[in-house]
């Protein structure tokens, strides 16, 4: 109940340790193919660079930068919390120029001040976080998007925390770039990082004047070896963590998004009921919160890492601590895919009065 | 029986489904320790800077050069086949400044023409690959590595195929950085790269001029959630993959690693003794020849992707096809790990002589 790796179900540990066969295997083609029809219906769009990057969501940003940027490159990257922050750091270190709007981490990016910024130059891109996990904070996707609605930039969201966990429709909200990660509200071991690219970004992929410097997430390689028919050995694909990845998406299928969706709020509002009774507060406010990652102040006079440590070591049970400026003031409480269950909710509150009780004895 | 993925033992896949723990989990930190340390035994290194990067082989390869090299900087690349072209091309696109020696494919790099290069001009780094995959030659790291002695070069060796099937001795050998891969002789489905840095690798890191452009791949940011007191997060670890790992090093502990040599050779001379009877030539020469990889050519008047077919469609067995000039002219027969083995061998020289018997009927 931390904020990632969440709880994976038996079927997806059982897919994971089926023989390992090979990367050219017809029947492995197949597969493949089924993960990325899966992943063009999770993420909303049609784009056919669709596939799962081999690495974990960190990766996926990479890939991201990387491929869309070249030296020198005017970006905008809307940061509150460490994801945005790490943005800004991956695109400088390749070299971009990169510009940013700073808002308050725990409150969520405000589309008014991005309007302003965007008059005053003309960005190559625009990237923000969807649901920021260092604080627990939805960020308003769709209205940035609207923005750029008659612009040329580029726009790249991560959705490694929401993908599967609320809505994504990455056509309609006009996404160019977006990534995620198994580890979350997929319910998937981390190791992988699902992305799509749209056509305006392939075109900006293929225009580009110098090659990616990274060859290992080179998309324009990477994509013959996932569509089409010749299927170009370029590296060899993590085999047994793509099984994993095929069956944890057939579950979401089989269970159904909208479901899905409620039952993540469905735990959300019972932990947040739970939380209430105990007297803990949420850092961010109703409307820009995440069901999948709750930030709570820690109640004043507890030590946070003992109460954190033996929910652990006495209760088997995980959360996590707070990042940067929120260092021993918040927990994060993880409602993440196959986490999100009442009878979870209900063993962690139960645990957690228990070592507050423990704590302040 | 290919070019990797391997065959992979139960306990390994065992260990691969065994239930996601967080990635700063005190019991997890203590598997990252023991994975570390059965790593500097198989490498035959001290070197503090050893982990498995959470990418397959060539996100490796792509760490070695991004975390060494800065734009400009004269590199040495010795190339006799498809991974050393590959290393070119990693290099060049991070700006590297990059001089190639070419051997003809199938024959060994010749140190003294490496010698004579090495006195044209001061090199960086020197790079090579250890066993050459895409033609099953095994090259003289020892002997180059002799070669820069007295050199303030550091000395890059791919260990992809070579590890945990042949000796690799790191430290003795003079090697400033290494990486292998988990599917081939480590018989661990695909997914890390195992890398190891030496105190000499690791100062030209910590002299950059310029930081690591590639965030993700960053070893001294790495290496901080990898060793030390602190554990710092940089990105979530590939869990599960990692557990996997842990149980293929065990497993190389238990059997021991000259029972395991012995164990590919006897595999390989089984397999040539064979292939002889089937009137079936080896491409390499017996000294340079690789145990766990066997380039044969192809009989003539045989259609070669039909008989790969028949056997994975009829038999089960997968064996790889030759890669650039080599295509359609060679087969690549993997006894890499628990893929080396008697058994094996039998199995696949009766699938092999009834397939060839199909096809010339």
């Amino acid at each position: 109940m931390g904020p990632g790796p969440s709880c994976v179900p038996d079927e997806v540990y059982r897919a994971l340790a089926k023989p390992t066969i090979g990367h050219l295997d017809p029947y492995f083609i197949r597969l493949m193919d089924e993960i990325r029809s899966s992943l063009q219906q999770l993420m909303g769009t049609r784009n056919p660079v669709t596939f799962p990057v081999s690495g974990t969501g960190s990766a996926g940003m990479e890939t991201c930068f990387v491929n869309l940027l070249e030296r020198g490159d005017p970006v905008l990257i809307l940061v509150n919390g460490v994801f945005g922050q790490r943005m800004l750091e991956v695109a400088r270190r390749l070299g971009a120029d990169a510009d940013s709007v700073e808002f308050d981490w725990g409150t969520p990016v405000a589309p008014p001040e991005v309007s302003k910024k965007l008059r005053t130059r003309s960005y190559k891109l625009v990237a923000m976080i969807h649901a920021e996990t260092s604080t627990g904070v939805r960020n308003p996707v769709e209205e940035v998007g609207a923005l750029l609605e008659d612009s040329d930039a580029l726009f790249l969201v991560d959705a490694v925390t929401s993908l599967g966990g609320i809505q994504v429709r990455m056509d309609e909200w006009r996404i160019d770039a977006l990534y995620s990660a198994t580890q979350k509200c997929l319910s998937v071991p981390p190791g992988l990082a699902p992305l799509s690219f749209s056509e305006r970004a392939v075109k900006v992929l293929n225009d580009r004047k110098s090659k990616v410097p990274n060859w290992y997430l080179d998309v324009s390689m990477i994509i013959r070896y996932w569509e089409g028919s010749k299927r170009s050995y370029h590296h060899t694909a993590p085999i047994n963590m793509l099984y994993a990845l095929y069956q944890g998406l057939k579950l979401i299928e089989e269970e159904g998004l909208q479901k899905i969706f409620a039952r993540h709020l469905q735990s959300h509002h019972a932990l947040v009921a739970g939380l209430r009774a105990l007297g803990i507060d949420l850092m961010v406010e109703p409307e820009y919160r995440l069901p999948m990652l709750n930030s709570v102040y820690c109640p004043a006079g507890t030590d946070e890492s003992a109460v954190r440590r033996n929910l652990l070591e006495k209760h088997d049970i995980e959360i996590g601590a707070g990042l940067g400026p929120l260092a021993g003031k918040i927990w994060r409480i993880g409602l993440m895919g196959h986490t999100a269950r009442p009878e979870n909710v209900d063993l962690f509150l139960e645990a957690l009065s228990a070592e507050l009780q423990n704590s302040s004895a």
